[in-house]
Formats: C-alpha cells, sequence, structure tokens
C-alpha cells in the first residue's frame, strides 16, 4: 500500500488485527523492481572483477571500498538514513511507526574470497537495498524501524556481525587478512574506528529480528528445481588437526607385515570419516580436506601424515555421536597398522538456529508468492549466526547452479534473484506485523 | 694355503680336480682378520662422521673425497695395484695365475645418503680389501685375476657401476648430485675424467664374475637371527606419479552424495595397493610413499591428489600382473568416486638375477663355515645390478639391527661383520676353482 492508504487505516484506528489483515492485504501486490536488483547486481560486479569474470574483493581491498561507496550510494537512493558503525559496518535506517519496538534488520555482506563469485552475500546485500527502496516507492512505513546493514569482512570468519553481537578480540583486531591488512587497520580504512568497538556491539534484546537473503551454496536447490530454500539453521563447523606417526622405512627392504605406513593409516582413516558419516541418516558432513605424506618420497614408507577432519551440522550432539564414532574406528586402525593417531580441535563453532516463527513466515510468505520451498540446513556459515546472539533470525535461500560458489563459476539467475527479494520483503512485512 | 704350497700343487701337474680338492682342504682354514676389517669400518666411519653417530657423506663431498683416500690407502697396503677409472672408480688389481682368465670383481661403494649409516656400502667395501689382505698375507694367488672395486656414487643412482656397464649419458652427468656439483663436476672432483668415460665401460664378458657384501638393510635375517643372507636377485623398481582429478568444492554446502572428492579416492587407492600387493603369496612389496591433497583446506572438499606408487620384485611379470590388478581397483574407485586416475611411469629398474651357481657357493661355503643361511631377495638397489650386464653376480648379506638403514641407527655387529667378510673370502676361493 502507499503512505496515503497507510495514514488512512491510522486514523480509521482500526482495532491492530483488522490494520494488519488490510496491511496485508495491499501490501500483498507489493513486488521488488527485479530488473533494477539485477542492474544493481551488475554494477557492484565491476568493483573487483576478474577476467575469468568472478569478482575478487576481499575485505579492506580498494575494490571493497569502492563496492561499499557504490551501496551506500543505493542505499541513499532508497532513502536510508546512511552511516558506517564504529565496526565497518555499513548500516542504513528508516524509522517504523512504533517507537517503543526494536528495528528489524536485513542485509547481508559485499566482500568476496580471493578469485570469488558475484553472488555469495552480493545478492542480499543488493536484495534488502531493493526491498528498502521498494518499500520507499510504495510509502510502506512499517511498525518496526528498519535497519538495512552491510556487515564488513563476512568471509574473514563473519569479523563484521561478530562485532556486534559477540564483540572483537585483540587478537581478532591483530588478525591479517587477505588484503594483507590487519582486521584493524582494515576497519580503520573502511571508515571505522577500532578505538570505538565497545560503542558497536548491540546488547540481546537490541533487535527484533534479522532476515538474510542468501545463495544457497550448494547444489539442493538447483538439483531438485525448488525456488525458495527455508533455513532450518547454520551448521556448527567443528575443525580438527590431526597427526598420525608411524615409522619411515625403506620401501625396498622392508616387508608388508613389518611396516608402520602412517600413509596407510591415514588412508583408512579418510575412508572411514565418510563411511560413518554417510552411514548415519541426515544431512551430516564430514571432510578430510588436508593430507600430506612425510618425508613424501617413492621409495620411503612414510612415517608421518598430517591431515584434517571437518564435521557439520545442526546438532552438536550428532556432531559428537559421529566424531566418537570415527575415534572408535581410529583405535581399530592404530591398531592393525601399527600406528598413532592425534586430533587437536582448531575450531567449533556452534550451530546456530533459525527462528521457528520466521521459518514459517518465509515458507508461507514464498507460497503465497507461487514458489516451491523447501527446508534444509546452512553448510556454510553467514552473518547470521552471528546475530542469532542478539534477536531471532530468518535464511532466504535461492539456487546457486551446480551448486558451485566461492568460484567465479558462481551464478544464481534473474529470476531467481527476484524471487528471493520479492520473498525476504514479504517476509519483512509479515514479521513487522506479527512478532 | 701359502705360496709354497701352491706352487708345489702347480709343479705335481695333479689333474684339475685334484687340485682343486687339495686348494680347497688348505684354503678351507683361511680366515679374514675381524677386529682388523672392524677398526678399518671404525676409522672410515670419521670422515663425514654426524653428532648423531651415523655418516653423512655424499658423493663427491670433502668427506668422500678423504675417505677414497683412506680405502686407496688400505688398497696399497693389501698389496694392490690401486688406480682410479675415467669414471671415478676406484680399482686395486691383483694379478692371477691363469692369464687367460678375466678377472673376479670384489667391492661396494663408501659414499652415503645425507645423514645415513657408517655401513651400508662400507661394510663390503672394506670387506672386499680385507679379503685381498687375507689371500696376501697367505700368499694365496688365484687363478683368476681379482679387481677390488670401490663404486663411486652408489647412493645417487649407482652412477660408478653403471658407468662402467651402460655407460653414462649426458643427462646424467647434468644431473646435480647431493654435494651441489654435477655428476660431471663430480667425477673430476674424485679424479676421473669425464671426457674419457668410454674407455672405463666394460664389455659383457669382460669379467668373469662379480661378488659383493652388504649389510641386508632389511630385518629378515636381524627378526630371523640368521648369519647370512644368500641373495636371489636385487628386485625390479617400478615408480609411477599418479594424478587424482575430482572437484574442489565447499565441504560445508556439498551434500556427502553430491561430492567428487580426490582424497576419498585416493585413500581408497592406498588402501587397495595395500590389499592387492599383500593378497598375493610372495615377497613382492608396493608401496604409496608420496601424497598431497589440493588444495587442502579444512573447508574445500580436494578436487586434486597428487600421490605415487611403487612395486618391487624380482619378478617384473609378477610386477605387471599386480599393476594391472591395481589398475582394475583403480576403475572401480574412479566410477564410486565420481574421479579420474593418471598412472605416468617415471622409473622401470628391472630385476637383476644373482647366478644360481654363485647362490649355491656362497649357500655352501657359509655353511662350511658354520653358519645359518637363507635366500632372500634385496628389496634395495646395489651397484651388482649394474654388473649383472657384464658378468655373473652373487651377494652375500649380513643382518641388520631392526631392519634400520639409510639412519644414524644403522648398525650391523662386529661378529656378522667378520662371518660376512668370511663367508666373501671363501666364496671368492670357490669360485675361482669352479667357473
Amino acid at each position: 500500500m502507499n503512505r496515503r492508504e497507510f495514514s488512512l487505516s491510522l486514523l480509521a484506528a482500526i482495532p491492530a488485527v483488522a490494520v494488519s489483515a488490510r496491511a496485508q492485504q495491499s501490501s500483498a501486490k507489493l513486488r521488488v523492481n527485479g530488473a533494477r536488483l539485477n542492474t544493481h547486481l551488475t554494477e557492484l560486479a565491476q568493483f573487483g572483477k576478474t577476467p575469468e569474470g568472478g569478482t575478487s574483493r576481499v575485505a579492506y581491498s580498494e575494490a571493497d571500498l569502492q563496492a561499499r561507496q557504490y551501496a551506500m550510494k543505493l542505499m541513499r537512493e532508497a532513502k536510508l538514513d546512511v552511516s558506517v558503525d564504529a565496526a565497518g559496518n555499513i548500516v542504513g535506517r528508516r524509522g517504523g511507526n512504533d517507537a517503543t519496538l526494536k528495528p528489524l534488520m536485513i542485509g547481508s555482506h559485499i566482500d568476496s574470497v580471493p578469485a570469488g563469485g558475484s553472488y555469495d552475500g552480493q545478492v542480499g546485500s543488493m536484495g534488502a537495498i531493493e526491498v528498502a527502496q521498494t518499500l520507499s516507492e510504495n510509502n510502506v512505513r512499517l511498525r518496526h524501524p528498519l535497519e538495512v546493514v552491510i556487515f564488513q569482512n563476512e568471509e574473514g570468519g563473519t569479523i563484521g556481525s561478530a562485532a556486534i553481537s559477540r564483540g572483537l578480540t585483540e587478537q581478532d583486531l591483530n588478525l591479517v587478512t587477505n588484503s594483507k591488512k590487519t582486521i584493524r587497520e582494515g576497519i580503520k580504512f573502511i571508515g571505522g574506528d577500532p578505538d570505538k568497538l565497545a560503542g558497536a556491539v548491540r546488547k540481546k534484546g537490541d533487535l527484533a529480528g534479522y532476515v538474510e537473503l542468501h545463495i544457497e551454496q550448494g547444489g539442493t536447490l538447483d538439483k531438485e528445481k525448488i525456488n525458495i530454500g527455508v533455513v532450518e539453521g547454520i551448521v556448527g563447523v567443528y575443525w580438527w588437526d590431526v597427526t598420525v606417526e608411524g615409522f619411515a622405512n625403506h620401501a625396498g627392504t622392508t616387508p608388508m607385515n613389518g611396516r608402520r605406513d602412517a600413509l596407510l593409516a591415514a588412508a583408512k582413516y579418510v575412508d572411514a570419516v565418510n563411511r560413518v558419516v554417510t552411514s548415519i541418516p541426515g544431512r551430516q558432513v564430514g571432510t578430510v580436506g588436508k593430507l600430506q605424506a612425510f618425508p613424501g618420497a617413492y621409495n620411503i614408507i612414510p612415517g608421518k601424515v598430517l591431515t584434517s577432519l571437518g564435521l557439520r551440522d545442526l546438532d552438536s550432539a550428532k556432531v559428537k555421536m559421529i566424531f566418537e564414532k570415527i575415534q572408535a574406528e581410529v583405535r581399530e586402525i592404530e591398531k592393525s597398522t601399527g600406528t598413532k593417531f592425534d586430533f587437536k580441535q582448531v575450531s567449533d563453532s556452534q550451530p546456530a538456529l533459525t527462528d521457528g516463527r520466521f521459518r514459517q513466515i518465509i515458507d508461507e510468505q514464498a507460497k503465497q508468492l507461487g514458489f516451491t520451498t523447501k527446508l534444509l540446513p546452512s553448510g556454510a556459515g553467514h552473518d547470521a549466526q552471528e546475530i542469532a546472539d542478539l534477536c531471532p533470525i530468518g535464511m532466504v535461500f535461492i539456487p546457486s547452479r551446480d551448486g558451485i560458489s566461492h568460484s567465479p563459476r558462481e551464478f544464481s539467475n534473474a529470476e531467481d534473484i527476484a524471487n528471493g527479494a520479492n520473498v525476504l520483503l514479504h517476509t519483512l512485512v509479515k514479521i513487522d506485523t506479527t512478532i
């Protein structure tokens, strides 16, 4: 509905339920401008464009700075009140009708991995601005204040969103990023103030809710031809460094039954990880991404292997159970190969579940727009997982072609992008009137 | 027997069989000076001695040069006529009684791997000099001329022995060795002449036979408490570079059933190599010594793996059969994992069998000396494998403690060393009279 209709409805002092019903009825016609949204994505992709057709726009790079200026220009065009917080996040504000309500937040990030794609984070960022623009053009004022956010340095470890939820540590600030700048230097570079980070931190309850639109970065929606993914949560990510110790010996003179081959043991371990993870129903994943044998010569039985373990699931108890099953397999491998394994945990990012009401609203709104939906976990990390500490969160996924991401081959089509932004728009409007 | 006895036997013009019987009877009392031999080994170990108690005496190093001078001094003391051939091999000659016969050769090498031990090659070299010294002290003159040889740069690829059998190529000469010198520079450094290498090459039939004493470098004799190993042959060594291609993808967003994990495929391959090689009776060995996953990150499914294959056996047809069985397994792994393997052969050193008569003589002589024996293959390469192209060869092994070699922990005890030299001595004398 437009502003005049909204004002009339207020003047009429119709009871809240009726207002909500009328608002819903008229807002049901709202649609983002899909063509404009896709043009914005194309324009954004110029900053850090690579010869392969992807985007290399690591946080705190010159390309990042230029892309941020472009995003702020679009925010202003959408009539948002734009500022950069002490952590360097871009926030575009829009007032709401009820001064007692906390803001609803939508957004994502526009930094990329080195030699990445032009959709990861960028669809959600441009989509959120487009939603604000659509609300503005249609003179729709929400009950809640709206914040459109572009979090800085998501790819370097959800740094900007962590800065407003848990806060950054000295250790975080000293990390050297892909731009060669430390996070501290990077924050200064993009207009934040590393000395005033405390001021950027929000408290639990400071936000009414957060919804993020994102590409799936997996192949489920694309393969199953589903329009919209309703995200159940962001999986916990658990990483271990694994060392296998055997005994390096002459590959010619040591008989097969006299070997303590660290690589044979590691091979059995890699196979066991896959077997254990796939033997249990569910969407957990387990990956051995690193493996190197030492000394690494044709004619020496490997005495040592450095490898890794990565497990992800929405349920941390399930991850624990899988890890224990892997450990039981490893004990057997140690016995049969005369080797010794050591596991050292290097990361344990806990799962972040989305809010049940938000999931239901996303699903309903998508279906009302005529889209098919599927409930699915996010295997990748997102800013939403940090914001989950502050308020209820929701995430809307759109298909990624062949599930490819963090690659110049990353691609989502224009229609899916517009669909996702429309779901974000209607989810926001619905949440605004129901929570 | 001493020279007088031998002269008498000649004068008596007793038929050959009887001469042989009498010579055998008196030479049966011959024994090397085990204490002197072990002293020589201790003295030799000073050249390139490492703090860990091993020897680092790579070919063409200063330590190698000094050790060679020491060996030549011992050869002269053993009344050998010492020279360095164009390839840099040290040859100590001793005339025989029959001018029509080709020389019998005994010897080994004194260069070591970096941070190696003090027995590999060195026992056989000092043992051969001790045999010559023993013959000299006892005034025993063989029918055949004797050549005591110290081959240069065995550890860099049996270079000195190759130089007298197949000859060295330009490519060989340009190889940079562990001493940082090319082989060409190294040959000059140790007194050879790389421009006259053709003169060092021997033809098939130029030698009557070659026998090499060596430490086992494996653990069979030590474990089974056997005094002497009678070597069946030097195994063929076959190496392949193996590349596994999958598809690198996000470890969080790619479901288990949507992966083409090159490391999972490589793990199944490593396990298959072990399973195939151990499922067939025999002493063949198969080793995957190299393996690295790329890109090698916790959160990326490996898209590529570089690995290797090494197979060794006395029977090249058996190696071929094993390779084919591994290939059949690989085809199945490719299917089940959606990956592609590529094998590129980088080495195919053929097996070199020892001479049946030599094996029998070594075994008989060892038993007559009161030693237990075992027929076994040599899993490691030796100079003897090059000389096998020129004449019948034999090899005598003595125990290596725990089978450790190419390590400061390499060790053979003084008694085993003396035993080995006595077997070499009696094998030489017996061959001299029977072939």
